[in-house]
């Protein structure tokens, strides 16, 4: 890491925080021990594929890439402790763009009460990318797995589906609290983020867990979003993807009672919808009044490497 | 992460290593819980910057993406556990690019029992980026700073320096045993990796101390790779960088026995060469038959961001 960079980040970061021994500012940052385990995910986001620099705010996609690393630890039930950020800037004015970014990161890490303890910078001949490394702490009951899963497991979302190309893929809380809070309170089978599309992310889930799923297509929640866009509000619903919601297996009573209670609203304001169910069959079925429909999951599939 | 990536990772990753509760596969990896503080440090990559895909081995420009953390975690006297890979590839031939990369990745990997546990791929237009995040654990003794050094220090490196362009740049060793080694045996006050260059190295380490430095010009050893480019080999001795040797700061007893003992030698085939001193006076200076000349640290400068 250069100097230049280290005194910039050093300022923008200011002081160290909780669990962190040592920040910015030398070869490598250092943690405090801690008798919990460590939960580790990385999400590199680039321009063309996850935003266009040229049209879409700098803050909020810096906001983004931290966002999408938030998600997966709560998908792990994970609480944050430190995020490591590694830009690589276009030449046409580095040090603004990197100056937005980061006020987008810190905002969100602020929120959220994570540390910044490295960066890495690069300026370069191409386009602009952000990669962010997030570290969590497990909680005491352990993490949530996507393999998970049994039959007669309900399907959990935390929130409105489809259309987030319109914004909400910018925007989008990261479900953190609600993870932590549901790993303390319940018993949750299974759980994985909406990222590339309810039936892209459920088939990963029930294939997992050796399972399928039934999806009630009436039971859906459709983002305002999607009713906006062209074609099928409910395809939007189901293949559109960056929802960044959690998907959740969880069991016939507990999920009878969260969407009963519904306790997230009061806490958060998120409310619980049940999608549908886990079954024997491996595969994935759409019920409606007139019964069931074999459904192969479509989603953002990221091209083929 | 998608899920043709990921079952191509699990493949190529194999199985989980010591420490590491979950790999590849889920949302996020989950490191063993351990009373050891973790060490954190990233570092990317970028075409026409680090390396040039069109001409350097992608096998060895994956060894370099993993070596320049490990020589970070080395820097910091850490011992390598985990990291995770963030890549973008460019839209020609990606599977046959990320195959040969992660080859050299898991090389490495391997060499230092290093677990690859959390991977991402975009492929895009643009040039290539690997983005690395290594983690590793603080020996019992306590992690190394750059702001450690006393007056009086000797300053050790741990190999000959400069014209790494040649060649170095991707086979070097990170000095990872010889770190731990060095930590666990003796006192050292201070270290950097030279990844900038010696002199640009050094004025990080002193200025973090508070200190100067001498180099005493006769002791620099000279890479013989330095003297097959134009110019005066000293000179790129003391600015090229990607060296990734240690620079150590050390009290004069315990430099004097490693410089006359080198212990490393038989353990790891590792010369230390006692290049100079710390002084009160702020800034550097070059020491030779005729005196002291004042020397304004030159190395790899970023662009300024």
């Amino acid at each position: 890491m250069e100097r230049d960079w280290l005194q910039y980040l050093e300022t923008l970061l200011g002081t160290p925080s909780r669990g962190v021994e040592i920040g910015v500012g030398d070869d490598a940052a250092v943690l405090a021990a801690t008798s919990r385990r460590m939960v580790v995910t990385t999400d590199a986001l680039t321009e063309g594929v996850d935003f266009r620099l040229a049209v879409d705010d700098a803050v909020l996609i810096g906001r983004k890439s931290l966002a999408v690393n938030l998600s997966d630890l709560a998908a792990m039930a994970a609480e944050p402790l430190a995020v490591v950020v590694a830009v690589v800037l276009p030449k046409q004015s580095p040090r603004a763009t990197a100056d937005l970014l980061y006020r987008g990161v810190r905002e969100l890490a602020d929120e959220y009460r994570v540390a910044i303890v490295g960066g890495d910078t690069n300026i370069w001949d191409g386009g602009l990318v952000v990669s962010i490394t997030a570290m969590g702490l497990a909680m005491p009951r352990g993490v949530w797995r996507r393999n998970g899963a049994v039959v007669g497991d309900r399907l959990l979302v935390s929130g409105p589906l489809g259309g987030s190309i319109l914004g909400h893929q910018f925007t989008f809380t990261p479900r953190v609290r609600e993870a932590m809070w549901l790993n303390e309170h319940c018993d949750i089978h299974a759980a994985i983020d909406i990222s590339d599309g309810l039936s892209l992310d459920l088939a990963r889930l029930v294939s997992a867990s050796r399972c399928g799923a039934v999806i009630d297509v009436a039971s859906v929640p459709i983002a305002e979003a999607a009713r906006q866009l062209k074609g099928a509000p409910l395809e939007h619903a189901l293949g559109d993807g960056e929802d960044f919601e959690l998907l959740l297996a969880i069991p016939p009573e507990t999920a009878a009672h969260l969407v009963a209670a519904q306790p997230l609203r009061d806490l958060f304001g998120t409310t619980l919808f049940d999608i549908g169910e886990c079954v024997t069959d491996a595969g994935m079925w759409l019920r409606d009044a007139t019964g069931l429909t074999p459904y192969a999951p479509r989603g953002f599939l990221h091209d083929g490497v």
